[in-house]
């Protein structure tokens, strides 16, 4: 199988992650934070190790503000239901995945108003628009860096600085881009960065994380044991524990920090120019076979690596099917949790066939993915 | 290392549960109900497979009202924030874990009543005195089906009668019991039941769920893609999709499913006879050794196997340090995130040293305790 569905979930995941996950179910078996014992202090250190590989990674100054989630659309949501209260107004784009928009959506419904930005597939959002859209009672602006339709990266530091001017909290969804992008929490003004653990960062699925600025107190989604003030019935007000509620996911935690850590030596440049090779690769042949339409930035350095198309004439989810059934090539077709990128697009009817790259892919993959597009396209 | 901490984590699994977590990250890497290639179809499978044996294991008709969450502390979250509003009332016990009674106090900031009901670490709460709590408002009751300090039994059956009779939505924590003590939803008249998957049902951390009686709709705690229904902005209406947003932890799944299934093919009456045995040995012989204190029922048909003890005189955490350090036993020590029911112990200063066992201890490893208990008591 050549496995080009990286945006879903990254796969294969370095042979360190699941030596770390099982290493994590069978010696450090005990529960983070729970006890005194030697196997619940050593689980306890995994999470330690892991937010500190995350604070590196993302340039944090406090690994504690790294806290852990079940995936990024928790974090998400958290960021967005721990700041907003009714009244509060929230700007958006136009791209964005069913993880913001559903929970937006949901919170209009409480009473807090929504401007969403008309957001370019080939360029992102325009920060003029951003700033633009904020008004006395703005609370937020929330963005992913990267459209998980089209790539398109968002020009997330200069919306960065123009939240910060004017005292906005910017939560970013940093689905498609965290280990992939450089992120800088700090240079690029990123009050809440949103992230999975299992995509770029390698990490097995079950895991996400949220970074918390240092000036922020939110409500939590839920409340419960912390192993922390246990006498009180109230939650700790400080982070991570305020967060982090009930027993965690140590051994996906500890699949993630391998994860981060193998990033971290390789070098997340190396990763990106890799990325950016195979991105050149696919889009130039892809402009080569007819009837092929590419969605999103011409060049890679504009977008993560996730290219969309579609063949004309050809419904998307029989195209993908053909791939994975006659060529062993796995991709996702349809609208990619996504309806308001594709109304953007205008690709709502048919959605697209969505090709997502990974470090682990090579150029001979592409190579048969394109000869494979060219006879799918040619054929039917 | 002897390991008697298994109310916190079980520890370890069943060699099978290794295995499918490996094999889920290995093999069926893919995102499941993502995408409609191989990998995804065969990671969706696995979701599958799982929610068929616990609905099996807890006597559910369907598996679709199985949803997964991170813990169960994330279930009964979703379980009490999905159901109540403000001016309903809820009725709890005086004997709950913080992932109980923390959330409650929110939820009393919101405007729900809460009677707490006295529940006797002895015989558990009284189903009389639940039956008259219940008012005109009263929506919901809220109850550990065993404490995690004493392990005592609560009348989980009779309870769930009253509230039938009544109409009120039944919420059963089985964080202590789901995999050692039979629960069946139907019988006993369970319309939610929150359970953790990595304790009684020796799946990997970061796994839980609720079972969701079919006349329930809950409000999700979060919205997000569920790969369902892509082209609406609003969370699908029906389960497990409304409940499950983002990608899931589909190894923890693999492996929580592992573990069930072993359950079920050992059976759940075996496992409770084992666990039996061990508990009659360890309370009769902890009653011989001076200066112990015992909490809780006297017989093991009235608990789950934990077991709470005190040193008359002695620091409870200095005792578990000392087991740990100078005997290579971990147990746990201190109020285990359940305020309330030290409150009712009358424990709250020092806690108490738990000892909580699983189907893997043995009788050797209770002998081996007996002896440390035996020298630090004399000792100190």
């Amino acid at each position: 199988m050549i496995y080009l569905d990286n945006a879903a979930t990254s796969w294969p995941k370095p042979e360190c992650v699941y030596e770390a996950v099982n290493r994590a179910m069978r010696e450090w078996g005990g529960n983070p934070g729970r006890s005194g014992h030697k196997m619940s202090l050593a689980a306890g250190k995994v999470l330690e190790e892991t937010r500190l590989l995350l604070a590196r990674l993302f340039n944090a100054d406090n690994p504690e503000r790294i806290i852990f989630t079940l995936n990024a659309t928790e974090a998400i949501n958290l960021g967005l239901k721990g700041i907003l209260q009714p009244g509060d107004h929230l700007v958006t784009g136009s791209m964005e995945h069913n993880s913001v928009s559903r929970p937006v959506e949901a919170l209009k419904e409480m009473g807090i108003t929504v401007t969403k930005v008309k957001t370019s597939p080939l360029t992102g959002i325009n920060p003029v628009d951003v700033e633009n859209a904020i008004q006395e009672n703005t609370r937020m602006v929330v963005l992913n860096h990267a459209s998980n339709v089209t790539g398109t990266l968002n020009p997330i530091a200069e919306i960065g600085d123009i939240c910060r001017r004017h005292g906005v909290v910017f939560l970013v969804d940093a689905a498609q881009t965290a280990g992939i992008v450089p992120i800088d929490v700090q240079k690029m003004n990123i009050s809440l960065l949103a992230f999975p653990g299992h995509k770029g960062l390698f990490g097995p699925q079950g895991v996400g994380g949220l970074y918390i600025a240092e000036d922020l107190c939110l409500n939590p989604l839920k409340q419960g044991g912390t192993g922390s003030e246990s006498k009180s019935l109230l939650q700790p007000l400080f982070s991570p524990d305020r967060y982090e509620s009930g027993t965690p996911n140590m051994p996906g935690i500890a699949g993630l920090g391998a994860g981060v850590r193998f990033i971290l030596e390789q070098g997340i440049d190396r990763i990106r120019h890799k990325e950016h090779l195979l991105m050149t690769k696919l889009l130039s042949g892809l402009h080569n076979i007819s009837r092929i339409i590419v969605f999103g930035p011409d060049t890679p350095e504009k977008r993560a690596a996730v290219v969309s198309i579609q063949i004309k004439g050809m419904d998307s989810l029989e195209a993908a099917m053909i791939l994975d059934q006659a060529f062993e090539i796995a991709v996702r077709a349809g609208l990619h949790c996504a309806p308001d990128a594709h109304r953007t697009l205008g690709t709502l009817e048919n959605g697209t066939i969505r090709i997502s790259l990974s470090y682990y892919n090579s150029e001979e993959e592409i190579d048969i993915l394109l000869q494979a597009v060219a006879a799918i396209a040619g054929q039917s």
